[in-house]
């Protein structure tokens, strides 16, 4: 049965970029290890960012090498700018990821652009990309699309304008973030419907957040739009700006249930996602893991989207922690 | 502005009855007051089961007296029998709420009846109705109808059928309960369109948990089918049977913000509701309180769907525990 929706997991690279600790590298690459073995076709695996800035990805490129050499899945790098495309190339990454905020205060606050001179610079890395890596991918991901912690609200125009000049300057396709955790499903739906009218089949990833608790109720509303692209981190990874307890990306594990019950399915073994978090939780001792599929488990009676039913009952003892 | 949803809090039955502590008579009394002055239009706050099986709903008839003297809410009281039906009423409940269980196995275990023997018992209790107070209304909760977690899946179909036959019975609506937190989206949206097809007018309420994370995104695909009633708990009050920090109920707070924020106004004070919390907390010390609205705070440039602004930005102090 062919996957009906793309999971993208983001834990390796937006998960381990928002949390104090540094994982090992010997750590991080168990961790993809493990989680290639759920069955991921797509994985955003380091920042291509000055160590300075962000030390818990100065293993970036050995990080995308490791994953690169393993079969089945697309490996995603984000960079923020030319230089950050050239290392990402080199270490062979398969698909860029550029984020270019829709807010002006925030892209100013974030990497001294305005949106347009990242547009700019978007156009500079899709030059490179054509003329020396033709076979790698680029996508944009449009930030703060659903509102912004500086500025409160995103003009909605201003989020399709800039996706639209995104798709102009050819990258492949282009997704829209709730990178503060802001949006509610009607808004989601509609610009979703808006994108997909404005760009056609470059209309990319939902990149969702459960800061506010609608982290599923908002991919349900991206997928009753149209998306078939997810983006989640394994137990919720990356917390919550605001508060403990509170998960900032959406749980790839109670995402991936949501759309197999529903009969979407995703290609992602649940037992070997759910078992994964333990390889993870082992790199990172102490950090909270969030997700309640995991704590749940498997609800008796419970078959994959293609009529598999689970291996073995998956209980509560598997997500302890 | 007219409340385009009823949001029925449920926490003082449901979530007061799931946990091992008993919440002293004033600290309910002092916690409905709170709830009062959100605006809340609808309240579940009391079980007439015997008290040797459930303490902590021994003080029902003082509490549903309390609720029922203050103006501008419908008070509900949940009985699972003629016996209860008659102390509610003499009580003054406004509402009778009656669980029928559509799995035979979890009726059989709850309250040793079949579904059908419990359609006879729900048709004692409306001709009591009829001939005693026919000013009060009663509503049946279709329980288990998403699943059971001693038989696994339930029919459909007989969800349906029991659902007819509550409605022929003569209550004045049936909802659907996912009770085990198995629900899906796509099953709750068609159920609850089966529901409204087979009984009209008389569909009712949907009562969700978020035992596996879905809670929002159930809620949400009932609200596109139609549904307009929809119970939850302050504070996801009434924790999980499977772990910690996995809640039972939709949390009444998240619920109230989702549709706020997509412009279908609830009539619920969101910040009278985040404070209504410390009166609950300081009732019932010890037990954790969830939900992300709280610890998150209202979004910067957050309106009402009436278009209120909130009176001073909530932010992550005022749900602190």
């Amino acid at each position: 049965m062919e996957a009906a929706v793309l999971i993208s997991e983001v834990g390796p690279r937006d998960g381990l970029q928002s949390i104090a600790t540094t994982m090992p590298t010997a750590a991080k690459l168990a961790w993809l290890d493990a989680l290639h073995a759920t069955g991921l076709r797509e994985i955003e695996v380091a920042s291509f960012v000055p160590a300075r800035l962000l030390p818990q990805m100065a293993d970036a490129a050995e990080v995308v090498r490791h994953a690169a050499r393993k079969p089945g899945w697309t490996v995603l790098a984000l960079v923020p700018n030319l230089r950050g495309a050239e290392a990402a190339i080199a270490a062979g990454a398969h698909k860029l990821t550029i984020p270019v905020s829709a807010s002006h205060a925030h892209s100013l606050a974030n990497v001294r652009k305005t949106p347009d001179a990242m547009v700019a610079e978007v156009r500079a890395m899709v030059e490179l990309r054509n003329s020396q890596a033709p076979g790698v991918g680029i996508e944009a991901g449009v930030s703060t699309a659903f509102g912004c912690t500086i500025q409160g609200r995103v003009d909605e125009d201003e989020v399709i304008r800039l996706a639209v000049a995104l798709a102009e300057a050819g990258v492949d396709d282009v997704g829209l973030s709730d990178t503060t955790g802001m949006a509610h499903p009607a808004q989601v739906r509609r610009l979703f419907e808006r994108l997909r009218s404005a760009i056609g089949d470059k209309a990319g990833a939902a990149h969702l957040h459960n800061t506010r608790g609608l982290g599923l109720a908002n991919c349900l509303a991206a997928w009753e739009a149209g998306v078939r692209t997810f983006d989640s981190s394994q137990g919720g990874l990356g917390g919550c700006p605001y508060a403990p307890g509170a998960s900032g990306n959406v749980v790839t594990e109670d995402l991936v249930f949501m759309f197999e019950a529903m009969g979407v399915a995703t290609g992602v073994d649940l037992e070997a996602l759910v078992a994964a978090r333990s390889t993870l939780h082992a790199g990172l001792p102490g950090e909270p893991l969030y997700g309640l599929v995991p704590e749940a488990g498997l609800p008796l009676g419970f078959v994959y989207a293609d009529g598999r039913a689970p291996r073995h009952p998956v209980d509560a003892t598997h997500g302890a922690h």
